[in-house]
């Protein structure tokens, strides 16, 4: 059996995550049992969620354990088999963890999917036709549900799920106007994913001067909001908002650190009828089938074209999470494994 | 014609309103034309949307036009009639304002309706069985939607909504858990209305010992808040929301001089997946006979015994309302005018 390298979660961050929270292992891969399979990671997924989940306390998931393999998502290719159901040299994803090998057991529902990568790189089902499209495909479809001609705004735009948002908005006639960090960021927002307008938010120093960026890219007000970040934008987009406006609230980066994000203005919620509602994608897996047929079309068809930014081998792994948690990334942030 | 005494609007808040806002003035009424009604008012009620007309600026309705007789809801007696739709006698609601006589045009749809006093007194219809019963109702029902053994918090307590959202969600089996100000109005929402607990928030100087306080009275968490405060009471509930928990925003009494009213913890809304949501009950017409029809009979049959506080004439009816907004009335606030 393969020597496997791992990242353990050391000890939890006491404020900002640092690379000293993490560890570097290296163990030896057990004996396949009966049904198991060995999964040989070609892309492990870092997210924002895991983020949360390096603290201890209340949040909608279970901490991550102390002194175990960080969580993640990953994509890979079979290279052992003790389970009829999967064959040496099929494509797979499962969450594997930040790892380069990982033992599944082939029989429990939902540990592996087969992929099929003919027309769609095997790394976008860790980004655009994976758990961040989806997380944009349920967050606008469902709860902001964009009408012809409304205009949807969603922050964090080049990222995984941002861009999904705005390209997926665009397909039901809506206006997407995007915020992001830095002008290339912005350019590759309107120039590559056709977002009708990007802002940079490093260009505003509070809410209120960010608003009135906002008031001239939405001339007729905001409609939606996907919250990817919290903070300074929310409250401007709140600013901005339309009567019986939706917000999807599906991260809040702003506030991983456990500094305080109060929301400045939650009387607009009454005063514009407001719904503001919170949501995980995990929690609706009903919706995953249609939700990845209209991403995988689009991803198929070069209608959305997202970016990736690829750290290379597992040692790069905790560096390039530290730098997605500060938006350094520009699109999906992987890491390549092999 | 009788001599009319009317209360207008002579000039906005700067901050705090002041009774130097208002102008008592006497005038005759018009004579009546074809299709008009003159109406005696009884009672005129106040409540705290008020004060948010009375800004300048974006809300969810009109300004209350300045020089103007201030708009409110009133209950009261038809004097004389030029609309064969109407009889000397018939008691009516409408919205008379800030005034002792209101002459209306008894053909426009929705600007009087009938009364039946023979079971419910003609002050309720300003209360539980009016706009401030369907108020509690829309909330409850649409948007918090409790199931039975569902824990349900409302602030102000006493008041004319809050009352009827306990009253209303102990029909539907679940626990009702008051906030309210001082040991009366807490003795009256547990010992007359029959909520499970009352919370006394001036005991509590910030929202985690408000929050402590909410977590002894409700150990299986908070599914469902109905929001008629603001500030540190949603705070407080929000750190004891469960999962899928609820916010119908109603109210915000705390922010409406202008000051500023941050929610503290708006990541608790993605953490928790919670739907926060605004509403007007003015803008659900559709609900008002269904929910008028359980409201009448709760009162009716003394399951739903609101209080309410009668300020005498006219000339009162500034100060009432500064002491609403400052919760110094106990339940529904009147103003007896005949």
């Amino acid at each position: 059996m393969p020597t496997n390298r791992q990242v353990l979660l050391d000890n939890r961050p006491k404020g900002e995550a640092t690379a000293s929270n993490f560890k570097l292992v290296t163990s030896e891969t057990p004996a396949l049992q009966d049904g198991q399979v060995l999964v040989r990671h070609h892309y492990l997924s870092l997210d924002p969620y895991m983020r949360g989940r390096m603290n201890e306390g209340k949040s909608y998931a279970q901490p991550q354990p102390l002194g175990q393999v960080m969580q993640g998502g990953t994509v890979g290719e079979v290279v052992e088999s003790r389970n009829p159901k999967f064959a040496v040299g099929d494509k797979v994803q499962g969450m594997g963890g930040w790892q380069e090998y990982s033992v599944v057991d082939g029989n429990q529902a939902g540990m592996l999917r087969k992929l099929d990568t003919t027309h769609v790189p095997i790394s976008q089902y860790l980004g655009a036709v994976g758990m961040p499209g989806v997380t944009a495909w349920y967050g606008l479809v469902k709860i902001i549900e964009p009408k012809e001609g409304q205009t949807i705004v969603v922050s964090a735009a080049s990222g995984a799920v941002g861009s999904a948002v705005g390209v997926l908005a665009k397909q039901r006639g809506a206006r997407a106007i995007g915020v992001a960090g830095g002008p290339d960021k912005c350019k590759y927002v309107t120039d590559e994913l056709g977002f009708d307008a990007c802002i940079d938010y490093r260009q505003h120093k509070d809410a209120r001067s960010l608003a009135q960026a906002l008031k001239e890219a939405c001339p007729n007000g905001i409609d939606g909001y996907f919250e990817n970040v919290g903070g300074l934008v929310l409250d401007a987009v709140m600013l901005q908002a339309n009567a019986f406006s939706r917000i999807a609230m599906c991260g809040m980066i702003a506030g991983y650190n456990g500094e305080p994000i109060p929301m400045a203005y939650p009387q607009l919620i009454l005063t514009n009828r407001m719904r503001v509602e919170g949501f995980i994608v995990s929690e609706h897996m009903e919706v995953w089938p249609e939700a990845l047929k209209e991403l995988g079309t689009l991803v198929a068809t070069g209608k959305l074209r997202p970016r990736e930014t690829v750290a290379q081998g597992l040692d790069a792994a905790p560096e390039a999470f530290l730098g997605l948690l500060k938006g350094r990334n520009f699109g999906k942030q992987l890491v390549k494994l092999a």
